[in-house]
């Protein structure tokens, strides 16, 4: 599948080999940490990476691992294997491109996030985030994504399956109306995201 | 209509008149700023206060004025008359209790809010909150509720038509599934939520 037009190919960071130590040596330290991309037990770990111009690059990593992303700012993340999952937690102005996720993808305390899978992924959840843009490959269009106090989220999939088609983008509701009917509860989405 | 046994009764802090200037002199400042209990224009505002033992009454306000609290800590708010709409917003760890609303209630941006409606509410609209308890009367079991981007809140209405009979709890859901369907997204409350 090609990329969506919003990602881009650049050099990479660093393609640490499994089990290697890593503190990187690349300029920038985070505030609140020094930056990390490494693998701890069977998790990749990719920390306080801020304002990076170079792509991350995880080509080495295993279906059984897991790639955990925290604390990272303005940067772009690519995963190029099939992995087991990706949890991002506390993440602005990322970008992360992945290739196949066995399980899937969890965004807790993000903003403007851009998430694209090339592959297959079967669940996204998204918790407690603020713009969130997913692309999501013609494999993997029956996707669920999960959400919960959170906004300003679209869903882009390809229209057709034709390599390089045109996509289509659908906002994700964030506005809910309940109210009781016979004593029950019944929610229903907000007439804003009505066709 | 009883108070929810939630609510009690308490000496009031001060009833303005509607007009009077009233920087009130009562004990603690909140530390984004002064106490503020009055009338600007159709809308009385209560502002800044913080851990107040004794709550705050609003007795003199009228069908066409609005009542806004904002920054408010740690206080009981009772306004017994009937007035067109109340706003809430920077609000941690409150209690409101009203007459009838002739629009609605709005919070936003708030944190542990308690809300009793004793008469009428059509709407009461919640954003970017956490943890609201919602008490509804008979007369507004009807109310329509809208929620973004907000979790822990619950709806809590009379069982029956019966003065002091049983009350019913309700989550309201924080947790949504999203799938593609034919090209159009369809959105469902989480199975966390069903009976």
């Amino acid at each position: 599948m090609a990329y969506h037009p919003d990602f881009y190919e650049q050099t990479k960071i660093k393609i640490p080999k499994a089990g290697e130590s890593t503190a990187t040596d690349s300029g920038t330290m985070a505030k609140t940490g020094a930056e990390q991309l490494e693998l701890h037990g069977d998790t990749w770990r990719v920390c306080n990476f801020v304002d990076k111009k170079d792509i991350i690059k995880i080509d080495s990593a295993t279906m059984k691992q897991k790639v955990q992303i925290r604390d990272c700012k303005g940067v772009g993340i690519q995963i190029e294997s099939k992995v087991n999952s990706v949890i991002i937690d506390n993440c602005d102005n990322l970008r992360l491109c992945v290739n196949s996720l066995i399980s899937g993808a969890e965004f807790v305390n993000c903003r403007k996030i851009k998430f694209q899978v090339k592959g297959t992924c079967h669940s996204i959840a998204i918790d407690k985030c603020s713009g969130v843009d997913l692309y999501v490959s013609k494999e993997s269009k029956d996707v669920e994504v999960t959400t919960s106090k959170s906004g300003e989220m679209n869903l882009n999939f390809p229209k057709t399956d034709e390599e390089d088609g045109d996509w289509a983008e659908v906002p994700i509701p964030e506005q809910f109306h309940h109210n009781i009917k016979n004593g029950v509860l019944h929610t229903r989405v907000s007439e804003l995201y009505s066709c």
